[in-house]
């Protein structure tokens, strides 16, 4: 059997994904946010790549070929790139001519920078091609990663296919440079493995998924060299120290390892590799058992921009990057379609709604690069960083929602979130628009109606989150303080029905028909939060959660302090609604207690205090204040501030 | 008049210092320390410049001239020189074959890599010579600065002359390439200007000091192009807005202010040039007067490794680079020279025995990059940096202390620094041999006798610290909370001696004869330090100093708490000897109090406490432990912490 063959035969996948062209949001909470990404964050995209620094106009000089020089870092090309990916998802459920136009402005200046054999990188065809591909580091096959999810994205929001034509021959390119010749080459940064799994999805060119798999197949041979390599020592930094199918353990650059399990999981989904899915749920208890922020952030360590011990959890100086926590989403969606369990989107669901959408303002015009847990007062939004990888990654994340909220197989439906939206299954000839109408996260009730042309039986999957099962991370990382007696109620048409528990979800297997109704009520009380005492930094503390939001206490809503409050034993929740700046939240208000310096500055005292608290995405809103996730139970330890 | 004649006849020098070669150091605080470096902190630079990383390879690289790869950084030549001037001065006060062996081999190697030209700079002689002198950023010119500075100390200690050809032959390079066609060149990293006035002392050159002089200024008038230019957009960052003549504020990057500001004084010296004299006197006054920290570390933010607005001297986030202290050293030191002020040499004594001395371990082989006033507990030293300017440049200042002990005259003996030591002075044909002895820091005793081998005339100037003055540094950005009503006393031959003081110096102008002995007798109390109220960290905090040293408590002396401490109205202070690892020190018990947790975890109580605190320059030589410099007189705010 040749390699080819065996690929097809393998070709298992249990479910797809809906893509988000076939989604249409309507969410009250979601669809905002992603009319401010197509403004507001498209135009920052925009200004920043085109004005303030060199990113297009190093394209420009590369069609002159008048020997100018490169403008800024090497791995800058990827941010167009991310940018015309962001444009590209925000063109579906927010159609504006002048940003269609200014993405195919961009995608001529793209292709006109490419080379006859198909290379495309600015930094090394401006500053010398006799050393392309002679530093695994240097972000080349990154950059095409980036090229060819921006080229299937535009694809399939517009149908236009010069950029993809672009990408192709550049992944042409790089498959006979590299994997025909067997040449070795250990990406210095994870992308290029997903990005042709999605090259691959749209082509069903073999070619791109075998070529994913070599890439991901160099790694732990000891062929990685270079100056990460170098600096680093351990190739653990690079994830480069046992072949990916042996991986065990997170380890070194969260997002770098983010991207590679989202490609391996892909290959492992396409070709039903034992090995590869074996290590995936290996690494990925490693990660969420042991090594994930209740906001479903990961990498403790500004450093290594990545993980140290197990159980190392900071909250001041977590890192959590905005991009570590879209890689996250990336990966549990694979990991879900992978294995069909509703877990990994537990995790997808933390992870999106705390974690990846702190990394944006409520403006959308500010960015977060690290997201902390707790903050002394001195941390505040960035308009722009130096490496840009955030602001695009959040924007196309955000962009890209539709293609989170459902999947399908030939006889089946998934609902995996809560997100308010209209979309269209097809059975066979057919067709079953389904409606979703909520307003998650605020409220707990789900309305699915579906209006199937004629008659049609299939299994409706329903996603029961981890949280309403009083589970609030798998793997007993973190748990409720109390079990809670409430329980998802499901209606069929107004009445109780009987379902089917699999793999997480509640499964409605039946023939529906136009109008039919399926409600699910979800209970949303206020949940106190501990985690395991392995947790040092967590230790007598408690946070606080309703539905798949993590709260925190923010200064500016508690008389600038956050560090200075209790939750005694007594402590009482309720909810109210709040306004940060002029998005509507359900804030909570908890009578706690406040450790309080005496008038005469030489003395404290405790006092009982109503504390407000916001959803932890959308603090640092207000200016820079104190804020913490995490709130002590017992003082331990008291210092004196200013 | 031309150029040449106008400079020459300018040349007025005040007086000189007595340079490290002629001073031999027998000081127990200092020695002790001048061995460490001598002996484990060389080595560790040994070890890695030559092993753990490629510094030296590359110097052997484009000996071979086989086209290998350049390793590292495009400044790393630079500590390659940095680590031979600290060789070089060590050997003074500490010879050892092997170490002088080393530096023999390492500048045949260095010699070995230049260019027929002159040119010499690994990293474009490895990546492309055709990109030499094409971006004013990439520390070419710095690297030659160290390396002349490296070449004159080199050959002030060893009499050998190899390096100093190379360093000639380069910097004649640089002026034919520069100055003599008047190509504008604005030096990234200032340092070869204050490089280039050392040469110009050793060979009485005047082209060196013209290209000093050429070198300054370019800055100021739109030449500066390059990377940091167009990242910081401002071109303050580079000290690049205003001719250097014009600038009247420090900005941006700390240590090439720094460097600047030596190189001008040094011009200013030379030159009497009065435009460098006001605009370094001014920017002096801001330096001192509304930026520098108690402990003469400069530099409040690590984001531009440098300055932000006047007064904000954070104390946790203090950067506070190990470098900018050395920096000011140097160009205090030329201050001093320039006007003959000793208020220069109060501030070189605090960033000497404070800032800058706590850039490395009592070992001698750990280092700070960056010094803060306060920490939490988390911040360690390391062994390295991968930008290591900072341990070679901790090592050759403190093995070239002799340098900033002794200054002359034609009529005077200046005594700076209270350091154990002997000179012998000329005047005429006259040797006039001095000893310094002392047990300063510690004790506020200085004994200088002298043995002239026949009597002889001259004015002897020892310096009356600021701080026994009442003054703890100038322009009242920090002052002593009381007016102390102890004094300096100085006795001549056993008798109390009338003195003349002169811009901070005790004059003693006599006819001196064999065994004459002057003592001086500096107040050694305990002091309170209040910082101005606009430094907003500092308010109503104290922080304690005694004679040049600023104290701190640090938490492994005091049950690894360093925030919960007040300083009531009714503290008493002794002193007691202590010890550091093996450092005997005179560490401050101060009667305190303390704000704790009582053991039921829900309250708080202050009760009073005897605390330690040792001199800053001492702290994390045992593990991380909490530290502070200022401690707070009032409680504010309280924060619960673990």
């Amino acid at each position: 059997m040749n390699a080819l063959s065996s690929y097809a035969q393998l070709m298992v996948q249990r479910f797809e994904p809906v893509g988000f062209s076939k989604v249409m949001i309507t969410d009250g909470f979601w669809k905002p946010k992603m009319d401010k990404v197509a403004t507001a964050t498209l135009q920052a995209c925009i200004v920043q790549t085109e004005q303030k620094t060199g990113r297009i106009r190093n394209f420009e000089k590369v069609a002159r070929k008048q020997g100018e020089k490169h403008e800024g870092i090497y791995y800058d090309d990827s941010d167009v790139y991310k940018a015309i990916e962001a444009m590209a998802y925000s063109l579906k459920n927010h159609p504006d001519a002048a940003v269609q136009q200014k993405a195919d402005e961009w995608i001529d200046k793209i292709a006109a920078a490419q080379l006859p054999d198909g290379y495309l990188n600015t930094y090394y065809t401006l500053t010398g091609l006799d050393k392309r591909w002679t530093d695994m580091e240097r972000h080349e096959d990154y950059c095409a990663g980036h090229l060819i999810e921006a080229a299937v994205a535009y694809y399939n929001t517009t149908g236009k296919r010069k950029l993809l034509d672009v990408a192709i021959r550049f992944a042409d390119h790089i498959d006979s440079t590299f994997r025909v010749t067997n040449r070795p080459w250990v990406s210095g940064h994870q992308e290029i493995e997903l990005a042709l799994m999605r090259l691959y999805h749209l082509t069903n060119q073999d070619r791109y998924l075998k070529l994913a798999d070599w890439f991901l197949d160099q790694r732990g041979r000891g062929y990685g060299k270079g100056k990460i390599w170098d600096e680093w020592k351990n190739p653990k930094y690079c994830q480069d120290d046992v072949p990916v199918k042996q991986q065990k353990e997170i380890t070194g650059h969260a997002v770098r390892a983010m991207y590679q399990y989202t490609g391996a999981a892909d290959v492992a989904a396409a070709t039903n590799d034992q090995g590869y899915m074996n290590a995936m749920t290996t690494v990925w208890e490693d990660v969420v058992y042991r090594n994930m922020y209740l906001t479903g952030g990961i990498g403790s360590s500004g450093h290594n921009e990545g993980f140290t011990e197990d159980f190392d959890l900071p909250n001041e100086s977590a890192y959590c990057e905005t991009c570590a926590s879209v890689g996250m989403v990336f990966w549990n969606q694979r990991m879900n379609l992978l294995t069909g369990e509703s877990k990994y989107i537990d995790v997808l669901e933390r992870s999106l709604y705390n974690g990846a959408l702190d990394g944006i303002s409520l403006s959308g015009d500010r960015f977060f690069y690290g997201n902390p847990l707790s903050s002394a007062g001195n941390y505040g939004r960035s308009e722009w960083f130096g490496t840009a990888c955030c602001p695009s990654n959040i924007a196309r994340l955000v962009a890209s929602l539709g293609d989170y909220i459902y999947g399908r197989s030939e006889q089946g439906i998934w609902v995996n979130l809560f997100v308010a939206s209209n979309t269209t299954f097809t059975f066979g000839k057919n067709t079953v628009p389904l409606q979703l109408e909520t307003n998650y996260p605020w409220e707990g009730n789900v309305k699915i109606t579906v209006n199937p042309a004629k008659k049609v039986g299939y299994a409706l999957h329903v996603r029961i989150p981890g949280w309403s099962e009083n589970v609030p991370a798998p793997g007993k990382l973190y748990q409720f303080t109390d079990i809670s007696s409430e329980r998802v109620e499901i209606l069929l048409n107004g009445k109780s029905v009987t379902y089917r528990q699999d793999k997480g979800y509640a499964v409605i297997d039946r023939t529906w028909q136009k109008g039919d109704v399926v409600e699910v009520k979800l209970p949303m009380e206020v949940r106190q939060v501990a985690a395991r005492t392995d947790v040092k930094a967590d230790q007598d503390r408690i946070a606080l959660q309703r539905g798949p939001l993590v709260y925190c206490v923010e200064g500016v809503d508690n008389q600038e302090r956050a560090y200075n409050i209790l939750v005694p034993n007594k402590a009482t929740f309720t909810t109210k609604s709040h306004q940060v700046l002029e998005e509507p939240v359900v804030a909570i208000q908890a009578n706690l207690s406040i450790l309080e310096s005496a008038t005469d500055g030489l003395s404290v005292q405790i006092k009982p205090k109503s504390i407000t608290a916001i959803p932890y995405y959308a603090w640092a809103n207000r200016g820079k204040s104190p804020m913490q996730v995490w709130l002590p139970r017992r003082i331990k330890e008291v210092k004196i501030t200013d």
